[in-house]
């Protein structure tokens, strides 16, 4: 297998001084609908139009296992992964409630799980292997299965999009034992600490989390990642669910979608991704804050600000099929409300 | 005029226990959908339902103008509460926008702007007065006109109801100079200072804001309105829209309509409402963090957390319609997701 980088083009820079003037000419106090007004902006820049448009809405959702699990670094034993990806297939799940709410189509693919679905269960087959290697003593994957992981987001995200172009794509994801592997994507890119990186992923305890931060630095310190060489850091440090939805992401960003990260993992995900393709950067939205510690430094090298902070931890895409609802209002008001002039309204004293 | 105090019922609590179960059955962590747990269990104890369901959602705008105006506290003049109003009519503000993408019915009613709207505006005529007095020199309004604003807002929210009942109702208000009143009502209710109150409403500068305080100052040493007496602080310095507001929210929550807040104003009205009838506030919710400092003060007495987080200070209810799809995708999760046990999924290790 291999990965073909798709080309992406830089958003467009010369229309932010317009889609500005029109942001402030809109009837209300300058700059009073705050990250609205920077999510409108964006969208502007993506679309490059003064009328962004959201369409067709799709959310993403990778699964796969993580060998370093038999290090003893989650609460929910690895079971969970095939069972909650067949609960996601099923309807069941919290991303599926949120995005029959907010009509958003979804879609799971399993790109690694230690388990055989049925094919009528729903569920994409794009399965690299059965769970990654345990990188607390050895390379998570191989460099083909790394390069496979990004090639199969791509191609989840151009299938997904054949039929009829998609605006917003979320990314989510399902696989025990992710938070530990989104960390250490994290420390190695950003050079942030274990420490400062490891949060309870879905809730271990004070003993789990020593044990996690102990793991991250035990890891770190046998494959030395380098952050530039991303594609190296994912193959050691890395999930195959993380690197498809850093390839959706890319994908999503070269036919002109706007990308929504969720939580801690997808957010490892985009910052993998903006560091193979540093113009994905201005595609990106951060659906929610996630109670992670370890997103906030990846949203900073991202510079991105969430737009959702519900104390969300559940991961799967959640947070970014909310905050949807929030860029759609961005370009609706946009779109839709009078201006000063044209409503006859004053200006400021 | 006078006023009915309508009859509120306590918020269920017997079905809090139930309630709490059925979230922590469902195919999550435990707490990992955060504030929309608390929200579910909110919505569960208004309705004293497993199932609560939102069916019709609806956007009360009260407008009015106020005399402190006069005392220079605004950034905007007074004839933009008219022209707003006006364009909220025609269907062009911000409050407009949101509730179209999140199906919410608009009502604007008109309790005391000074103007005269023509009738094929769109706008409900329930005006009080043409605007308070100056309240940094004599009582806002008279105890007649403050229990006829309460009135107005009962009157207002019951008519809304009578078609079809509602089971979501976000206040919103339009009136240039209400930031004023509404800091000066949430001093004398919390007994926060008016430093630690004002903020820079539609945008004032430096001098402004220190006009402001001088202005709160002034006027809390001139009429010294005690929290014992919510009527009596209405009556000195509050504004008609924010007395229509807490009335609404009374009638709401006596007909078992749970009630979102918006920012500084409205919640300050919630507060006031809350201060005449405590059983109010299980009804309540805070659809926004606003950016002005007073608000946080309301909320802690009122003990809830925003929904939203988006430096939002519009006003006109726009918080509070964006806030609804947070609660009806928390009552979404606790009808609709897979326990752990219908779905075969395992707990915790």
């Amino acid at each position: 297998m291999s990965f073909e980088l798709p080309p992406v083009r830089p958003v467009a820079e010369e229309i932010a001084r317009a889609a500005q003037a029109k942001i402030d000419g809109k009837t209300k106090p300058p700059g009073s609908l705050g990250s609205l007004e920077s999510a409108a902006l964006r969208m502007c820049r993506i679309q490059n139009s003064l009328e962004p448009r959201i369409k067709r809405k799709q959310s993403l959702v990778f699964a796969a296992d993580h060998g370093v699990t038999a290090a003893g670094v989650s609460a929910f034993p690895k079971e969970v992964t095939p069972q909650m990806a067949l609960n996601m297939a099923a309807g069941g799940a919290a991303i599926n409630v949120f995005c029959r709410l907010g009509g958003i189509d979804t879609m799971i693919v399993d790109v690694g799980v230690d388990y055989d679905f049925p094919a009528e269960a729903g569920i994409i087959d794009r399965k690299i292997g059965r769970g990654t290697r345990d990188f607390s003593k050895e390379r998570a994957m191989t460099k083909e299965e790394a390069e496979a992981s990004l090639q199969a987001g791509i191609d989840s995200f151009r299938d997904a999009a054949m039929q009829e172009p998609i605006s917003l794509v979320g990314l989510g994801e399902m696989g025990i034992g992710n938070t530990t592997a989104a960390s250490a994507i994290i420390c190695a890119l950003t050079g942030i600490t274990p420490e400062e990186a490891a949060g309870r992923g879905t809730g271990v305890d004070d003993a789990g989390l020593k044990r996690k931060i102990e793991v991250l630095e035990q890891s770190l310190a046998l494959h030395s990642p380098s952050a530039d060489d991303p594609l190296g850091v994912l193959e050691a440090v890395g999930g195959y669910e993380i690197g498809a939805m850093a390839g959706a992401a890319l994908a999503a960003a070269s036919l002109g979608t706007a990308v929504v990260l969720d939580g801690l993992i997808s957010t490892a995900a985009g910052l993998l991704a903006a560091a193979i393709e540093p113009k994905l950067k201005g595609y990106l939205f951060s659906g929610h804050r996630s109670v992670e510690q370890g997103q906030a430094a990846a949203l900073q090298a991202l510079d991105i600000e969430p737009l959702i902070d519900l104390n969300l931890r559940l991961g799967e895409g959640t947070g970014a099929a909310l905050a949807m609802h929030h860029i759609e209002a961005a370009c609706a008001f946009l779109n839709e409300m009078a201006s000063f002039e044209s409503a006859g309204v004053s200006g400021k004293n």
